[in-house]
C-alpha cells in the first residue's frame, strides 16, 4: 500500500512523496524501512531525525517540525485515531479463534448459543446461559448460570463471568477478569461478620472493554452497571452497586467503592481510589493516585489526598516545596522583632 | 411472607401495617410494589418519599424520620443485620452446583473427597489433598498437592490452592484467587537476584472469606496465617509470613508485606498499603490509602501517609489548607516589620 | 546434616558446636529442635534467647550478640543468601509435577514440544507455539499461538500467555498471571473511544519471576520487555511498550503505565505508580506508594506524591509535622508586632 492509498482509507493531507510504498507500522523508535509511524507527543520529536520509518502520521500542529525530517508526512486532525485505524489495514490484530465448540467445552443443554460462535477448549457455560452470535470465548473462560453475552463478544482466558451477569454487544473482556463475585457486604451481629447475601448482578453494556485480573462485584440488591463504550484498565476493583456512564475511562489499578455513582465521559487516573457512596459527575477528571472522599461535580478536574480541586492541589503543593524557606523567613521574623523589642 | 412473619423470623418492631405481602428485597432506589427495603445510611433519607418499597427495615434511630413515609417500617437495634436475614429468607444466593464429580473433573487416586462434595467441569485435585464434606469447587479450581479443606467450605472458578495450604470449614474464596504462590524472598548474590526457597505454607482458618483475583503468599518458613472469620476484599495483597487476627476486614487492594503481624478486629481501608516486619494491633484502623510505616498500638486509628493518628493527619491537614493563607501573614509581617525598622 | 557439613556446602565460619544434627529450616520464632534459622534483621534479635533453633546462620556483624545465646553458629557475610542456599538443600520447594503430557491437555499440533517437559492438566498450548527442554506448565495454563517459552521455566496453574509472546529460560510465573493482554489504549474519535489495535508482543528473558495475578500488556506496536533477572511481585500492572532493563525489583502492586523505560537494578516499592512516557534510571529506588511524574536520573532515590528526592521529601515531612507549632509562631509574632506598632 502506497501512502497516498492510505490517506483515501484513513483520511489525512500528503506532505511529500505519496508513492512511497508502506509495508507495515511501529513506533518512531522502532520504525524500519517500509514502516509507517506516528508523532502526537512532543517528547517524541527527538526521534524525528533518527526515525528509520518511511512515512510519518502527524497532528496538524506538528506538521512543521515534523516537515524538517524531509519524510513523507500525512498530516491530520487527530493522527493517534489515523494511526489507529492505518495499523488495522496491515493485517489482524489478536488472535483468531476457529469457529465452533472445542471437544472440550462443556456446555449446558439449557444454555442457547448462537450462531458462528468459537468456544475455545475447557470453556465451561452453565445451566441457562445465553451467547450470542459470533462471540469467542477462549480457553478456560467459565459463564455461570443464566449468564447472557451479545452478538460480537470477545472473552479471554481464564474469564470468570458469574451467575446472572449480562454482557453486551461488542464486548471485550481480557483474561483473568471476575464479573460478578459477591460484593464486600457483611453486618456485625455482636461476634463475627455476617455475610449479607449478594443476590444481584452485573450489567456490561455495549462497547465496553475490560482489561486482565479486574475485579466487579454483583450488586447486593439490584446492578452493578458500566455503560455502554466505557473502558476499564488491568487490576481494576469495582464495588457493589457502583455504576458508571458512558464513555468513561477507568485506568489500571483503580478502585471503586461500593453504591457510588460515576458519572459519562469520566476519567479516573491510575491507582485512584473513590470512597463509596457518592457521585463523580458527567466529565469530571480524578488524578492518578488521587483519593476521591466527596462527591466530585460535573466538570470538575481534582486530584490529591484527599482529593481537592485540581488547582488548588498545585497551589498547595506550591506552599510546600515552599515550607522549609518558610521556617527559616519566620525564624529571621523573630530575630528582627526581638532585636526591635530590645530597642536596638 | 408477611412483614408480621419476617418480624417473627429475624426479630424488631412492627410499625404500622403488620399484613403487607412481600415478595422480594431490593435497594431504596430499585425497589417495586411488594418489595422490602432498608434504610441506616443517612444519605438515603432522601429516597423515603419516593421508594416504591411495601416496608423497610430500619434502625431505631431511623424510626421517627421513616414513620413520615407513611410506610410499614420493621424497626431494629440493627438494620443492616436484619435485612442480611431477610434476604437469606427470600430465596437462595449464589449458584447452586450440582452434588458430584464432574466427569472432565481430574482427582488424584491418592487425594481423599468427603460425602456430599460437588466438584465441578474441569477442577483438578492432586496427590494427598484432603476435602472436607460438602465443599463445592466451582469450574476450573485447582487444588495442589496435600493441600486440605474443611467442610461446607465454597470455592469459586479458576481459583489456585498451591501445596501445603490449609484451608478450614465455612470458608469462601471467590474466583481467579491465589493461595499459597512463593513469597517475594530473594538475595543477592553479588551479581544476581538468588531465590530465597518458600517452603512454608499458608493457613486459612474457618469462616474466612477471601475476594475475587487476591493473591496471598506462603511463608518462607513456617506458615502465613489468616484468622478466623477475617474477610478480605478484592485484588488484596498478602506477603510471606503475615498473620492476621480474628474478624478483621481488610478491604480491596490493601497490601501487606512480609512477617507482619496483623492484630484482631482490625479494619484496614482500601488500598491502604503496610510494610513488613511491624504489627497492627488489635482494634486498630487504618484509613483508605493509607501507608503504614510503623507498628500500630491496639484500638488507635491513623491515615495518610506515612500513616499517623487520624486526629493528628486531620489537623495537618487543616493547617495544610491555610497554607496559603499563612503565606500572606508571613509576607505582611515582614512589609510591617521593616516599617518598623525604618522607624516610621 | 551438620552444622559442619553445612558450612562446607554453603560457605561461612562455624562458631560453637559443629557436629549439632540439623534436620530442617526454620523462622526463628517457629524452630524447634534440630532446625537451622537465621538472623540478619536487627529486629529480631529479641528472639535469641527464646529460639528453639539447633543452629542459626548470621551476619557477621551480629556475630557478638548471636554468640550471647550460646547457640552453634554458621557466620557468613551474607546471612541472608547463606540461609536460603540451605534450604535449598533441606529438600524440595515447590511441588514436582510429573513428566509428561497429562491427557486432558490440549496441544496443538503445529506446536513444538521440547524433552522432558511437564504439562499438567487441562494444559492448552495453540498453533505454532514452541515450549523448551524441561518447562512446567501447571493445570490450566494457556499457551496462545506462536508463543515461545525458553528451557527450565516453570509456569503455574491458570496464567495466560497471550499470542506471541516470548518467554526466557529459567522463568517463573506464578498462578493467575496475564502477559500479553491488549494494552489500554484508545483514540477518540468524536463519539466514542476508538480501540489502537495492539499488535506489538511482550518479551520475559531469562531468570525473570513474576508473582501471582500480575498483568504485562503487550506492545501497541514493538515489545513490552522485562530484562534478565528481573523479579516482579503480585497484582503489578505493566503498561504497553514499557521496557525494564536487568535486575530490577517491582515491588506488590506496583503500576507503570505505557511507554516508561525502567532501567538496571531499580527498586519499585509496593503500590508505587509511575506515569507514561518517562524515564527510570540505572539504580533509582523509588519508595512505596510514591507517586513518580517525572523522569527520575540513575542513582536517585525519591519518595512521596509527586515523588521528589527522599532526602527533600523527608525535610518536608518533617516541616510539615512542624507546622502546627509554625502556626502558633506566626501568631505571637503577630501579637508582639502589634504591640511594638503601638509604641508599647
Amino acid at each position: 500500500m502506497t501512502l497516498e492509498e492510505l490517506a483515501r482509507r484513513v483520511g489525512g493531507e500528503v506532505v511529500g512523496d505519496g508513492s512511497v510504498v508502506l509495508s507495515g507500522v511501529s513506533g518512531i523508535r522502532e520504525a524500519q524501512a517500509g514502516h509507517l509511524t506516528f508523532l502526537s507527543n512532543p517528547k517524541y520529536e527527538r526521534y524525528l531525525s533518527t526515525t528509520n520509518a518511511s512515512a510519518i502520521v502527524v497532528d496538524s500542529e506538528c506538521r512543521a517540525v515534523a516537515a524538517e525530517s524531509g519524510k513523507p508526512l500525512l498530516v491530520t486532525d487527530n493522527a493517534h485515531y489515523a494511526f489507529a485505524k492505518a495499523m488495522a489495514l496491515f493485517g489482524p490484530a489478536g488472535e483468531r479463534l476457529a469457529k465452533g465448540v472445542h471437544p472440550t467445552a462443556v456446555v449446558s443443554e439449557s444454555a442457547r448459543i448462537g450462531a458462528d460462535v468459537s468456544l475455545g477448549p475447557h470453556v465451561v457455560i452453565m445451566d441457562g446461559a445465553r451467547i450470542g452470535d459470533r462471540v469467542v470465548l477462549h480457553a478456560g473462560v467459565y459463564v455461570g448460570p443464566r449468564v447472557t453475552i451479545g452478538r460480537d463478544t470477545v472473552v479471554h482466558s481464564h474469564v470468570t463471568i458469574e451467575s446472572e451477569s449480562e454482557i453486551g454487544d461488542r464486548v471485550v473482556i481480557h483474561a483473568g477478569t471476575v464479573v460478578g463475585s459477591d460484593g464486600f457486604g457483611f453486618a456485625w451481629d455482636g461476634e463475627a461478620h455476617a455475610k449479607v447475601p449478594q443476590i444481584g448482578n452485573v450489567v456490561i453494556e455495549d462497547d465496553v472493554e475490560i482489561g486482565s485480573n479486574v475485579a466487579i462485584d454483583r450488586a447486593t440488591v439490584g446492578t452493578t452497571r458500566i455503560g455502554r463504550g466505557t473502558k476499564i484498565d488491568n487490576l481494576v476493583h469495582i464495588g457493589h452497586n457502583v455504576t458508571i456512564g458512558e464513555n468513561s475511562m477507568i485506568v489500571a489499578q483503580v478502585g471503586i467503592s461500593g453504591s457510588t455513582e460515576v458519572g459519562k465521559g469520566v476519567v479516573l487516573g491510575g491507582q485512584a481510589g473513590v470512597v463509596g457512596h457518592i457521585e463523580i459527575g458527567d466529565g469530571a477528571m480524578v488524578g492518578a493516585q488521587a483519593g476521591v472522599t466527596r462527591s466530585v461535580p460535573a466538570g470538575e478536574r481534582v486530584s490529591g489526598y484527599p482529593a481537592r480541586r485540581h488547582s488548588l492541589s498545585k497551589r498547595l503543593h506550591a506552599c510546600l516545596m515552599r515550607l522549609p524557606l518558610l521556617f527559616r523567613r519566620v525564624k529571621e521574623l523573630e530575630r528582627r522583632i526581638a532585636r526591635l523589642e530590645k530597642g536596638e
